[in-house]
């Protein structure tokens, strides 16, 4: 690792910015020391914050500015701010300043000024966000999460790529398994758009990583190391295993609070207990990756504490580091530059998947 | 309750079918005195659990059948085999001999035997799929669950039509809330289809009772009594939250397990830890019921027990005893015979819900 590793970082992003941005950045200091931070916001506010947190501070270097983007702003309002932390962060990551961002602000106005400043990747139609979850067989990758509602074959086939490509860089999976996310198992369901995207992945250089559908009980069973779906089920899935989980906490709270016996039980299954809420614990998977773009951008909740800020820093570093775009560019000449080329020509975003399969053969540049 | 009260049972449908649907039956006789089985299968198979189940026997009327319809059959081949058990249950609600159905066979062929037999009621463009689940405050039903895979925004509305009225009929619900599921809950988010739903339920007899967009996260967390979405979204969400909850008591097991004072621990915690199992025990919510038919349609799932198969046949019971499709009429008329007339006359199945919205004031036939 050198100083080339330069993450720019949105300091006035997230509920308690930049006091938990600062807090994160101590931590990632000690664990990323040949990172370097390029810090953008309020001079006044984070200057006596570098006095407090020092390890991060002798990685950071300041850029002022008074803007910032509010959390409730229409993504439309935001691309006019050309002051605000964000984006003077991600003009950073576009200008070849910075490898990556990292912000814990508003997640519409990151994502369309990622797409718009630092712009996708040649071959990528669309990208999409990604993130780690907790399962019973290890760590799933699940994309996309919200990027966008609607996703044709040709999108869904790119998903499974930079998924592929993800689970290999964060995850450090030599050959990670991939799930369609579909009602059911069996090949005929789900719709036109997802059994063409299962038939191209079938005879493509994933084939053998490809497990075929999986179903939302599959996430968190860990039947493959990466689910793709589009944005909309993505994200109601994510949420909603994401409530299962609190609900199920909640109630277990109250059956431990209920009397003296349970109290003690709590006490006695202490450690085990402890354990599996780090398992679960959120800030573990904090960091929400877009991926396609033409630079890292990692998305941390906005409601995290510096142990989050923290997480999401890592997963940006291990991208940079492990060169992740490279590759994405790899895996995109894999599938063909046919695919892109089809589709184009075509004037139409749902190019023939079946029989791009045709001419592709399992051995084709493997 | 009367003698007219009569569910057709296929016998032969699910993983121990006939064994679990006579023991379920013989449980449900207790809290259904009045009902009446008609029971569909193979006499042969039958004969001796009757003498056995003797308090489901004294409701039961058997109609032989050697023919049943495999859990791995194509819909398209089910419609062919007339003499399976449970096409001959669904000829006997088609027929008016009973009020509903209950099978814990093969899900997509009681869907399609359902439709083209029973069809479905006037004014319902497709029937749709409905359980109840746990959440932190009560019952919540969402649909659909996977009968329909693509739907549009007339869709939708029929579905938060039938769960208005599923809500009020077996959860007892005066006045149930209804939240469309988006990625986000302000108003602008997701598609012109969810838009165009949401729009038309503020303007209609249900507007006092629609909250709006919900996200995945508030199915388990209670937000609003009934979940609206397409079969898709609805399928993955359901298996997702099922999953979660599975992954968390798994966790649990292994935690309590690990030594002898985590043993001791779930000795005392014992009486909530199993209050907490019986709450989330998928039997207690067992009983799919498909919505917009002809007559009352409840899937069991197929690989439950006796227990599992009386609350199924406690949600058919109800239904019919509180004459769910009577509410489902007045529901239909009430949204105004405009909606499916101008769905119709356009040939299009996705009317302008915006306009018919102007045109349908919010205290009309209120």
């Amino acid at each position: 690792m050198s100083g080339a590793f330069t993450l720019a970082i949105d300091a006035m992003g997230g509920d308690r910015a930049p006091e938990i941005v600062l807090a994160g950045l101590d931590i990632a200091a000690v664990r990323h020391p040949g990172a370097r931070f390029l810090l953008v916001g309020d001079e006044v506010k984070l200057s006596p914050l570098l006095h407090r947190y020092k390890r991060a501070a002798a990685l950071c270097t300041v850029r002022h500015t008074p803007d910032m983007i509010a959390g409730d702003l229409k993504p439309t309002a935001a691309l006019r701010m050309r002051k605000a932390s964000m984006r003077i962060a991600i003009d950073a990551v576009a200008g070849g300043e910075a490898a990556g961002v990292v912000s814990a602000g508003n997640t519409g106005a990151l994502l369309a000024l990622a797409k718009i400043v630092i712009k996708t990747l040649p071959g990528i139609d669309r990208p999409a966000m990604a993130a780690i979850g907790p399962s019973g067989r290890g760590d799933v990758v699940m994309l996309d999460l919200g990027a966008n509602v609607a996703c044709d074959t040709r999108n869904l086939i790119e998903f499974a790529v930079m998924g592929d490509v993800f689970a290999r860089t964060v995850l450090g999976l030599p050959s990670p398994t991939i799930g369609l996310l579909n009602v059911g198992s069996e090949e005929l369901k789900g719709d036109d758009r997802l059994r063409a995207a299962a038939d191209f992945l079938r005879a493509s250089h994933l084939s053998s990583q490809f497990y075929g559908f999986v179903e939302g009980h599959d996430i968190t069973a860990g039947t493959t190391d990466v689910v793709v779906t589009d944005g909309f089920t993505g994200n109601v899935a994510l949420k909603t295993g994401e409530g299962a989980l609190k609900l199920m906490g909640q109630m277990l709270r109250q059956v431990f609070n209920a009397n003296v016996f349970s109290r003690i039980a709590y006490l006695l299954a202490r450690p085990g207990l402890e354990r599996l809420r780090e398992w679960l614990d959120p800030r573990r998977y904090n960091g929400a990756v877009m991926l396609g773009l033409g630079g890292v951008v990692v998305k941390s909740h906005g409601g995290t504490d510096a142990q989050g800020f923290a997480h999401a820093v890592d997963v940006a570093m291990d991208m940079v580091v492990h060169r992740f775009n490279d590759g994405i560019r790899d895996g995109l000449s894999r599938i063909g530059s046919q695919q892109t080329a089809t589709g184009r020509r075509n004037g139409s975003s749902e190019p023939d998947a079946a029989s791009r399969a045709d001419t592709e053969p399992r051995t084709a540049q493997g």
